[in-house]
Order: structure tokens, then sequence, then C-alpha cells
């Protein structure tokens, strides 16, 4: 029995409610249980130097905690005067994520920034972040399409992400809350399209180890609760949906 | 006439949700208008070092923005690796502000931390925080009374902030919308007590000038409407409003 | 009776030295009672990014102490690798106070900045920076006219400030050594102009407040104190006064 | 056919040299191909703030690269004056790996560090780090249990690193050089130890994805890899290898 | 024939005023041609860590310019957010300058520090610096002596520092001003005791070299420099000159 | 007699490994004694903004230690996010060196960038990083002439530096290593050139002096020392030695 009484195959409840913040040109906040992240998506009209002249656009993202998003008061990163290796490994695994379901050829010489910032934290801030942030994403796109901007939405499939994990008891659970996340023994992300297909797989022991047959426990259990996940996103981005559907099936 | 139709002595809608946050010991959202910010009271056991040994508390504030809660994004501070000297300025006047109704001597060696975040920006960010994280520490306090750990609440008085300013009409207004902010020749921000006298005056006129009969009619906008402000802060703090009373009074 | 025998209306001992090094295009020693400052302007041919083609010019200004200009020796900011809240809320002052009194579009894109050295402190370093900062503004500009770089001097008024204050005995003073300042209960920087307009107005009580009739006191006090500074400065600046006299006329 | 003639689960050539450097108490020169990395492992008698006065020990790890290890020289990350996102995120997984077959229980409160510096760059830089400083781990820990300072080696298991991907002609391979690395639509990093169990399995597809088949075909090319260095590391540890045996059974 | 008019072994005019500034222990105005150095010295009851325990005392320098004190404006180390590699060079050779004619043993666990900031540049500035230097450090220990906190001067020998270089006619020169430094094609620092031996001898020819007799003839007409200096420094120090004297006959 | 055996006037073993590393355009390992540096030399099709627009090209240095070439290990400058100051001093003086022999004039606007990497330390790193480094040099110039790109070596002299200093014994020692420095009075490196030249001489007593003698002897060991190594570059260079000598006496 988990702590919050789920079953092992069990999300916790998932909200995500559009047009939180007036200025985004997409703006979402996520709400998986008790964690909470703010994931706003901006567009600017330029391309970072490495990507210049390709015609091509640029998908990219940050990842920030409000210090009191814990249970234990955290220092700023501006007040440390630099950004900690955690955030920087996930501001990476969500920009890379969300670039495998877009088209960077389609929106021009543009930036997508998502800015997903987790203001109360209990466990899985990154894959909420990411299931955020493609409904941020899409909104933002959205828009160009709807200002004439770009001529179609340039995501070719659904995204979203949720945790599993293995406790000290051997059982393989879904989507931990922190409190099952500090004491679990393998913590995996996992990052999926609406066909089915990985994007990312993150599994790690810390001080443990994990076997083969223990592994595909969790891909299945990950794979039920991603499913739920783009019910919900389908439901965030209401008509963008049938665009994405059209986009997949050609 | 004003762009929102307000009069000038008008303040913008003000509303004050405590409880937004659950890992805070005070945690509020502040409405000013479109502004939106987020203030969370920390509690820690022991006090900077220049403070050590004397037996006394400390008050301190942190201030920043999301990166969009502007009309254009912003670069993060961390990213920059750097506190701009706008954020130290309103931090430290934030901080400032909130040690002037605090006896320090009240609650032993412990720094109560504020964080302001401004989550969606429409002018008036600072004072809006003030006012919010006055409430907030009100209740971060009220936390610790009920725990027993400190006997009183150490609050000598209320503190609200609200800005005023000229218009290149030549008209003096209360409480400044981003759109009247950015057009205005003089900006002040005033801080006052519950028995009206004055924390903070700062008055500024970028690229401009005020006159003495100015100063006294913006100061005249800002008496009525910081009065307005006591009375929502009593309603969020409830039982704790009668605690400051009986403090102003001894 | 004050700890070096002044009345409550009376400033230090003032002294402007011009020409005080020789490379900077207009350079001032200012002493104030204990406190010198060295401020040298220096023109640049270029304006930050963001004024860039608006074929306007920018004022800005920097602030700084020597390690030993205090008791005790101070970490040098560099050595710290950055600057502080207190250096960064000091310089934007003086950069703001400075360009209420120019006229940004009679002298091309070009910058002027101040840096203003404190060699020795007692007290009021940033007003006695912004009072020397503008003699050696208007001597920098001089030498643009005298070169026929620009037609005239584009000074549209002059600029002064001191500083004011509350003791603990409740009495309002004028121009607080270091010895008053860090006992006084309220320190008002106040910056004007040559025909009594405020500039700035910075009331600050900390761990204290005070009321609305020592602040019209203080007022009082600064206009005192600011129109002495004036006649130093109009010595300091000798043929130039009258240049200045001449704008404030049309 | 591989553009080095490799077949598909065909390891480069590697040799692990160990005493390369004199001063630390283990070092290690591992070659994988052309991918060249000194691991030097550091004992250091005392552990990070966070685990002090457990009784308990800590391995960490630090990664870089010399500036022309690459084709194109690379600025220096000192000069940079901070670490990149993806050195941090290699360090935290050479770091958190180790980790996993290490007692931390069993040599008091020290700190092991490896330093893993690429001294030439040809893909899979960070699993041969792994592989590398886990051998640089076992002799410094044996110079402990020499020299009496602990009493057995604090080594559960061994642990080797390899990478997998997927080519786009959709065909799965083992160790990837950097030119396979470029164009490879996934890329997977497999660590592992002796018996078989996951450490870490970081899969990445970047605008790419990769289905449950493709994954289940990459783990097995990297078990078949995996076993082979284990091979190589036994040798360059010599007798220590039947101390990890001995440990493994208990 | 110099551009100033002197012969080749003629130093430039030499004044050190003492107690330029009230606060420091030691504070001199070190004036050499129309270079100007403020030197403070200060006294600090602690030694850095690396000293901690050993009973001795430490000597340490910092160097900066004002931003103005060159003929083009440079921007501050502390907005640049780093000390640049030429100031570190400098502020090591004038602390280890300092640091060959002091006896550490004889002022307890104290450090002093010498803050050496250009007002004014003019060429060689390091070497007035360690002159002007000198003379602060001498007053500061004097103080100490003076006030009985320890017993005799820690000063075993004059210290006095000059350049001299090579034009590109071929002639050696004495005491370069800034026009002939940047023509020099050899530049050559040093730093001797009152014993006439070497402590620092830095010759450098930057894009060009220099024979032995050359150096030879650089280092006759440094002597002969220094020598001079130190009647300047006697004078400044006055009765502590024969404390030095003292010390030397031991 | 010394630690090692050697006579005064006796260099440690000196090797010089060519093509050490594969990509840059020179690459060397050099040994002397236990000292080990890798020497890379980068060709770049541009020149730092100061230099742009002339024509010509540069040459800079940089300078790094593993850290644990060392007996103990150092923090990595990375991880601190600065560069020492003894870092900067010593990348300056081999930039210096190099550019003293190199005709900038003939290879375009082009830097020439060598890095310097110890891998192991034993006293000399400095003087073996600009041996080496020179040997780097030439072979990347080389390459750039055999490619056409280039018409011919722009080198105009050999170069080779050495440190000699003073035993506590008052016994003048050629190519201290690091046991042999760190008692040292006296520590001086010597810079020549392949037609007997100085192009540096950085004499230093750390809390001792020296005298005219001494540095007369000090440098007649130089001298000794330097020629051999002449002649290991030489053998290391090839077929390009010819081309210097050449260059030399033209």
């Amino acid at each position: 029995m988990r702590t919050d009484g789920r079953n092992e195959n069990e999300l916790r409840q998932v909200h995500i409610e559009t047009g939180y913040v007036k200025h985004p040109e997409g703006s979402v906040l996520i709400t998986v249980g008790e964690t909470k992240v703010i994931c706003n998506a901006s567009i600017e009209d330029r391309v970072p130097p490495f990507m210049r002249g390709q015609g091509k656009g640029w998908v990219t993202a940050e990842y920030a905690m409000l210090p009191r998003a814990t249970e234990q008061r955290n220092i700023r990163e501006s007040s440390k005067g630099k950004v900690t290796g955690r955030t920087m490994e996930i501001q990476r695994l969500i920009g890379r994520s969300l670039r495998a379901v877009v088209d960077l050829e389609q929106f021009g010489e543009r930036t997508l920034w998502v800015d997903c910032d987790v203001i109360q934290a209990d466990g899985g801030t990154r894959t909420a972040s990411i299931t955020g942030a493609f409904v941020a994403m899409v909104l933002a796109f959205g828009k160009l399409v709807k200002q004439g901007t770009i001529k179609k939405l340039p995501i070719k499939d659904f995204l979203a992400a949720t945790s599993v994990g293995v406790l000290p008891t051997g059982e393989e659970i879904l989507d931990l809350c922190y409190e099952e996340d500090s004491k679990a023994q393998v913590d995996m992300n996992v990052v999926m399209t609406g066909n089915g297909e990985f994007v990312e797989l993150q599994g790690t022991g810390e001080e443990a180890t994990f076997s083969y047959p223990q592994l595909q426990k969790m891909i299945e259990l990950a794979q039920g609760g991603i499913g739920e996940l783009f019910d919900q996103q389908k439901e965030a981005i209401g008509e963008w949906s049938a665009h994405i559907d059209r986009n997949r099936n050609q």
C-alpha cells in the first residue's frame, strides 16, 4: 500500500489550467498531486548564434524552483551566482524532449522558450514540467497559426512524461510523490510520444541497482500513466488536438 | 481620466489570498489589479553572521520576477550569474520596511525570510510585495506563537505600501499601473505604518522634477490608499489583527 | 548640540577643487567635512545598446570606495567578484539625478560617465558624490563646447544634494557626519535643482518611522543647505554658471 | 558496415594503463579507440558538509576536457568562469555510478575524488570515464587497504559503461565513435554491475524517438560490450579482482 | 634626448606625502612625475587560513586603478566581475617585495594589507606603488610600536623600486614615463634593498630581446635611481629611519 | 650535493614527444625529470578584437594543471569560477615569450593558441611549458607552410627556458625540482633565444634577496642549460630547424 493510498499503477490527481499568466504566448499551471509548476511559453523572433542562417527555429527550456517550493528554503540560484548541476540537467532534458516532437523547419528563425517555474514541489517536478511545457508550447505555436505568422502547427506528435521507481520493498510504482521518491532505490523518468515511442529514458539507481525484469515492469507502468496524461493534454489544448492528429498521419 | 477609468485617488482591485503554497510558514498571493506576487515567509533557526550572539532576530527579503511576468521575456538573473541593481534595491527596500514594524528582540536568534516572486507584473510590484510580505510575515510569526516557540507576536504595527505619481498632464494619481508608470514624470513609493507614520518615502523624477505642492498632494493620495490596504490586510490575518492592535497600545 | 558643535541647520565645511586629475574631461575633488570624493567625468563617443539610433546622449555614474576610506578596511568589490546592492543603489541614484538636469538631445550619441571614488568617508558620500559629479559633468560638457563639438552646454539647471535626519533626541539636523548617521533614526537624502524642485527624495527609517511634521522640517533644512552648495558649485564652474542661468531662463 | 569496419556488436580497442601519473592514490589512462581519458583517484581525509558526523565516506567525480581534446578548440571552463551544463551532467553521472558499487560505510569519513580528464576525444568519453574511474578507485582503495587504514576493499561489485545507439539506417550499434555519434538518431549510455544489473540507463533521441524493440536490442548489445570491459578491468586491477569477487559473494 | 628633457639616468620628480587619508594606520600619496598612487596600510588582527597557528604575521597587497587614471577610461574590475591578469601579477609582485624586508616573526598573527590605488597613471605605477607601499608599511608598523603592541619595528631593510628600459634607439634609460614605456623594446622592473641586494628583477622584451651588456647597463641605472628613492623614503618616515638602520646592523 | 645527485649545472632528463594528441595542429608531451606537460598548438582563423584589421597575427597561451598533478589535489579553477593570479601570470609569461620569436606579420589575421596542461608537476612547470610550447608552435606553423597557407615559417629564432636558483647553502643551481624549489631562497626563470639574448628574466627572492654576483652566476648556469634544451628542440622539430636557421641569418 502506498503512503497516499494509491495503487502501484495510479497517477496522482492531474490538472492543467491554461491562460494562467497573461503575458506569455502560452501559459499553463500544471498540478500533479501537490506538485505545481507554471509553464510559460514565449516566442522570440531570432535563434541562438549556433542556429543562425539555417532558416530553422529552436526550442529551449529553463527550469527553476521558488526558494520555498520545498520543505526547506533553498538559496536562489541568482544569489549563488550560478545555476546548479541539477537545474542544468533538468532544463537540458526538457528542451531535448520538446524538440523531439517539433518540426524545427516549420516556424522560421524563431526561438520558443518554455520557462518551467516550480511553485510547489512534491516529487516529479521535471516530468510535470515536460507534460505542462508541451501544452504551453502548443498554445504558443497555436497563437502564431491564428495570427497567420506560420501556416500550420509545427508539432509532430503528443509528448508527456512521468516517473516510475522501485520501492525498498521491491515493488515497482508509478508517479512517485516526494516521500516515495526519497526512499526509492531506483528512479526512472520516461518521456514518450503519442505513438508510443520513447524520447528519453533515464533510470538511476542511487546507491542501488535494478534488473532487466524490473526495467520492463517500470516501462509498462510508465506507458499506462503517460496514456492518461495525453488525455489531459488533449482536453487542455482543445482544437489543436486535431491538428496534431493530422500531422501524425502525414 | 485614467486609462482604466479609475479616479485619481482610486486603488486597483486588491485581493490577498493566504495559504497559497503549502510549505512556507506564511504564504500569500497578493493581487493588485493585474500585478500578482507570491509572498512566502520562512523561519530559519539562525541569524546572519553580523547579528550573531546578540540574542536578536533578523528580517530580510528577496525579490524576483518570473522571466515572463512582463510583456517581454527577461533573462533570468541566475543565467546572468548576478542579481541586477534594480532587484537589489527592491529587496533592500522590502527588508528595511518590514524591520521597521518588527521587534527584533522578541523572537530569538532566528531569521524571517520573505520571498516575493512576481508571477505577473503590471506596475507597483515593489509596493504590492511589501503589502503582501507583511501579511506573510504576520502569519509566519503567528505560527511560532501558536507552537509556543515565542510568547507574543513581535509586530509593533501594520505596514503597507503604494505608489503615487505625476502624469505628463501634471495630474497626481494613486497606484500606477504599468502603462501609467511608464509615462509618468514622477514616481513615488510610500511605505507607512498603521499609526500614519512614514517608513520609506522614495520619490524619483526620471528626467523630470517635482515641486513641494506636488509632493504634498502625492502624500495625501498615498495616505488614503494605504488606509484601504490596511483593511485588506486585517481581513487576511484575522485573529492576529487584535494582537497587533494590542502591541500598538503598549 | 551636535558632536562637532554645528547648529542643526549648518553644513560642514565644503570645498570643491577642480582639475584634480589630469586625464578626465572634468575632474573634481569634493570635500564635505572629512568626506572626500574624486568625481571624474569622461566623454565616450557612443551610447549603450538600449539608446542606440535615437540621436540622443546618455549620462551614467559609477561609485566606489577605496578599501580604507572607512574606519575598518572593506574587501574590494573586484575581489568579491561582484558589486554590492548598496553600491548599485547609489550609482543608480547618482545617474538618475544627473539626467534630471541634462538635455540628452543636445550632445549627440555620446555617453558621459561620472566616476565617483570615495577616498575618505565620514557620512554623506552619496550626496557629496552628486554635488561633485554635477561640477565634473559641467566641466566635461564645457570642454566639448569649447572644442566646438557641441553648440551649447546641455545643462538645464543646477543640481546638488545633501542629507538630513532625525537624531534619537527627536531633533532634525542637516548634513549628517558618520557618527550622527550611525545613530540617527531617520536618514533622508534630498536632491534638488536650482529652481527649488525635487529630483529625488529618499527618506528611510531603519527600525524607526517619521511623521509628516518631521518630514516638513527635514525638507526645510535640506533646502537651506542645498542653497549654499549651489554657491560653491557656481564658484567652481566659473564662466559656465552664466550658461546654465541662460538655459534656465529659456 | 560501420565507418571503421567494426561489426555492430564490436567494441573499439580498449587499453587500461595503471600508474599513469605518480601523485594520485590511483591513476589510470584509459584508451577506447581514439578516446583517451586520464582517471586519477584521490583520497581526502574529510567529507563534504552534508555528510559530516555520519561516520560514512563519500565518492564524487569531476570531468573535464583539455581545450584541444576535440577537433575544434574549446574555451576552457575556467576562462568562462563557469562549468557548463554538459560537464555537470557528466560528473554527476560518474559520481552516482561509482557510488552504486561502493560501501560508503566501510572507509570512514573520507572522500574519494575521481578526476576524469579527457586528453583526446572521439566519442564515448563519459562511458570511458566511468570504466576507467572504477579502476582508479579500486587502486586507491587498495592502497588504503595495504596501508592498513581500512580493513577491506569497500567495493561491492564491478562497474563499467558503454554507449549504444541507432544509426539513421535503423541499425543498432555498440560503442559509437564520434562520427557515428554525431549522426546517430538515438544515443544510450548504459552503466552495469558485474552481476548484470543496471546502475544507469540514459537513452536520448535528439530530434528522434525509439521503440521498445530498439531499446531491447540496444540493451543486449550493451550487455555484451560491458562483459568485455569487465575482463579488461580485472586485468588492470590484478589481485584486487579476487577481493571484489569475495565481496560479491557475501 | 628624452621626451621630457631628462638625462638617461635621471628620475622624474618624486614626492611622498604622508598622512594623506585619515583612517589607515599608514597612508601615503606618492607622486613620481605625473604618476600618483595612494598607498594605504591597514593592520588586521588575524592572518589568512594558510598561515594560522604559526605565530607569524603576513604582508599582502592589493592594486587598482581608478577608471580614469589613464588617458582612456577603463572598465572597473568590479563591473567586469573579475580581477585582470595584469592586476594580479602586480599585486603579487608588491606583496612579495614587501615581505622580503619584513620579519614576519615579529608582529604576531596579524596581517598588514597595503592598498595601492593609482589615481593618475603616467608609467611606472607598479614601482611607484612598491616605493610608496614601503613607507605606508613602516608608518603602520611604527604605530603598533608606539602603541606598545609590538616591541620593535619588524623591518629589516629599506625597499624601493624603479623601472629601466631600452628605447628603440638602443639607449638604456631610467624611470620610463608612459610615452617612453609604450615605445620601449625592453622594460625591466627592479626592486632593491638598502644594502644593494635584489629582491625582484623582471625584465621583459615584448616582441624584442636584450643582450647581457644591456642587462648590465640597465641594472646600473636602476641602482642609481633606487639610491635616490631611499633618500626620499628616509625623509618621509623620519624617526623610523634610525630603527631600520639599527635592524640592518644586527 | 643535490637531492637527486645532479651537479649544480646539470639539467634533469628531458624528453620531447611530438604528435602526442591527434587533433591539434602541433602537439607535444614534454618531460623534464618528473614534470610532464602537454603542449597543444591550435590555429584559429581570426585574431582577438584589439588586433583586428591590422593584417597581423597573434600568439597567445593558456596554462593549467590537472587537479592531481601535484602531491595534494587542487580545486579546479573551473569549479572556483575563476583563474588564479599564479595561472594568469604564467600564461601571460608564456604568451609574451613566444611572441618574441614570432614574426606576427607573416601569418595573416590568425591566432596561434598554445595550451600547456601540466599532467604531473615536479618543479619548473612554467619553463618546461615554454620549451615545449615552442616546439608545438613550430609544428603548427610548419603544417600551415606544408598546406601552402603561408609561405614561410614565421619563426625568427629558437626559444627555450629554464629555472635557476640559490639554495639555503648559498649554492647556485640549474633546473630546480620541486623539493629544491620549495626550499630555495631565490628562484629565477630565464627565457632565451638561440642567439643568446634574453626574452624574460624573472628573479624573485621570496623572503630573501640576492646579490649581483649571484645574479651573474645564475645567468651563466641558465645559459648552459638552455643551450642543451635547444639541441632537444632541434631534434623534435626535425626539418624545420633549418628553416629557423635560415630566418636567423636573414
